[in-house]
């Protein structure tokens, strides 16, 4: 597991939200992240779909994650605002979030998301797309050593 | 309880996710509805303070469903895209979302949601604003009579 | 005319497209200011009603300049994104954008404006909201003295 | 001069607000637009930099005209709505917007925009990423035989 990694991997186990919701972390590399939420009771809108609210959560933190892995040691970052698109509506498998960092500035990070649904059957669409704004803030809480 | 309260509850607790969080319906008025989240550890992210993304989640539903109460009978509402601007982090409490209803077109409805975090002792600050495209589609469930 | 509507003013009357759409400053408070913009061949769409670029750009001006009412002298304000409904189309007589600060954090200024079609009877009707992020920047032109 | 082309074209030719800028249409494929639009004191803001409410304008028409590119004879599209982030100042020489439909669906068109800045050596540098939801109209008015 490399740093990156696992400088993601060590702020998403804190997230309670996340871990509840079963979120885990694929992949990341430097202004890249890619998360997976698995299909579950805990996900669902009121037609048995992936909940909106799923998968605004899920790229919010993949374009959040993507964010933080071009910021120095000891920052963290916030969400300033997001928007998303809703494409399509989708139901079992599991969603994959891809962030991706457009522009890393000093003061304000840009980055988008995009969440495809991958079926059981391993076949994927497109389900979301989001634009950020992120910021990044000092570190406020200390990692484990 | 009347029949735009009812109407909405039935879809709410449809809504596995929101379940799950513990989210309540709090009142529904034409155009408007209110809904509230408790703080627990199935809301957080990584500094302990609510997750964005059930920041995000709740306002969702909080303009969509009051969006639902513009609608005749048989009639749902899908969420388009919305937007999202966080103002404070917020801990504790409860976040209590109110949606409301800016257009009613026949084709497009657009909302808005203010989040307020409400600490123990009472006090609300603005969360967050989110700005929203909703449209109506035909329901494709049966309620219970 | 008072120091807070001189200020922006001063910096209206440098924005080359705006002098040239014939914009006009009405009302400048303490995070708060209105503009208007008549209807003329300069702002038209391909069915002669306003154009979306001119009332976006009328709305990013008004929720700007209110942003800059609330910054200490020597410092600007860029607009790091919005997002704008468009509610109803209009023709003729003229729009009105009022832009409201809702957070003015030390980094980031949150800022939110309506804009209004007023018909040439007097007739006001709701055009288009926006939700916009606002960055205070040090100023880096001089103000004629 | 090929038959979308001209589609687009004659729409174009009808936005008195973007004669006036002097935006050019330069390339037209389904679900694909790219327009220019040449800086002048038209377009400036108050540091002489391209005005973000011409950035947002070019955007939202690319957006749109990609759109319209994939609609039946005789429709039209509108936008609902859109959001811009603002990746980077610019000044002098010209901005190219390319819009690409993300999602043709038949009540709803989802598409984005990017626009580039060229200096006048010929180099280009993202200015702007904008998302974007369109809803396809009846046309009203007729077009020149």
């Amino acid at each position: 597991m490399n740093a990156l990694f696992e400088r993601v991997q060590t702020s998403l186990l804190r997230q309670g939200m996340m871990q509840h919701l079963g979120v885990r972390l694929e992949e990341v590399a430097p202004g890249r992240c890619v998360l997976t939420l698995p299909y579950s009771d805990k996900t669902t809108q009121q037609q048995g779909g992936f909940h909106g609210g799923a998968i605004g959560a899920l790229a919010d933190i993949a374009g959040g994650y993507a964010g933080l892995t071009v910021l120095p040691k000891g920052m963290e970052i916030v969400t300033v605002e997001y928007k998303i698109n809703f494409i399509s509506a989708c139901q079992g498998g599991e969603l994959r979030a891809t962030g991706v960092v457009l522009k890393a500035g000093k003061r304000i990070v840009t980055a988008t998301a995009e969440v495809h649904h991958i079926a059981a059957d391993g076949q994927a669409r497109l389900c979301a797309l989001m634009q950020q704004t992120l910021m990044p803030v000092t570190q406020t809480y200390e990692e484990s050593p």
